[in-house]
């Protein structure tokens, strides 16, 4: 990060979600913003309420498929404990159980992941245009 | 974070809950402990082990109400399977579930929140008088 | 983290797991990779995807015992919306709930956790061998 001139330390990006619920991969996307020269922590941020970002599994879709069957099952979209009237309250407890952010750790503009880990927007009231900040705070190499 | 003298990048909260499970907004006291020049990271950590802290939204506080009472459902206080001795096991596992810290941007001295974002302590056992701390990691602007 | 020569801020632990579900204390050993005068944010990032991090009560082992019961409640092994192959579609939802990272606030080498906070990695799909990625960001201090 002492290069000059330094290169910006957030960005921003967009996700256009298709359905109601689905994941998203934005691996690639994350990575390619990273300074190659950048170490440190790389934080993936959702400023949606209805929204989330978790890392699960990169290889096999059946898993993403399972995380927002099981998901669902456990919130359903209907419930008469539910009192907020625009009727997405699923969407938002969903949100809070996944959580609005991730923090990857990067070695030299490589994201330290398991090899079967991606990252993963989470959209639990689409379909719509979404954005994602990323956050990078360097850890300065020895 | 270049002006001299510098101030400090670590701060406490206090948060007094009112009853048994709670959503307090911190939003603006977590605002206003923020230097008007930092970039980075503003991590708020609650350091308790029956109560989180969640990103959600901060117009209509029916919301609030749909997650605490959502979770509620999800996690009974009462279940033949806990064993731990205090009786407060469901407030444990919901701390576990919402987590004990969010990671927030900031640019400037600002929360990058979304429009309709706000963070809340979630207490899960009170009432009880609570600590929150705010550390924050810069990220140097260019 | 002025002194010279510079400590790593990134570090690696292993842990080796003994049954399908356990949570293992790993407080101590992440707080033993910290350098003396290290300011900041410890990050803790478990890159698998059936396994997870959490801090919780550090005192009564029945608290994990109580947690790892009902999440186990709450998402069970085999259930018919699940079509993943490997079987353990269980495993990845629990992580997905509890997340692959937490941030701990660090002062002057000292983790600052609550009196009854400890960190503890979660395994879902054990028995085996695991890695943790510890990275510090710093924040200097005044």
């Amino acid at each position: 990060m002492n290069a000059m001139p330094r290169e910006p330390l957030q960005g921003e990006l967009t996700v256009k979600t298709g359905t109601r619920t689905e994941l998203v991969n934005v691996t690639r996307k994350v990575a390619e913003i990273l300074p190659a020269a950048f170490s440190g922590i790389c934080h993936v941020f959702v400023p949606h309420t209805t929204a989330a970002v978790t890392i699960n599994e990169n290889a096999d879709p059946d898993v993403g498929h399972d995380i927002l069957a099981e998901i669902g099952r456990l919130v359903p979209d209907h419930n008469p404990v539910f009192r907020h009237a625009e009727g997405n309250s699923a969407a938002h407890v969903k949100a809070a159980l996944l959580g609005s952010g991730v923090s990857i750790p990067v070695a030299r503009g490589k994201l330290m992941l398991g090899t079967w880990q991606g990252i993963f927007f989470c959209e639990f009231d689409g379909p719509r245009s979404r954005r994602i900040v990323v956050q990078l705070t360097p850890a300065p190499d020895s």
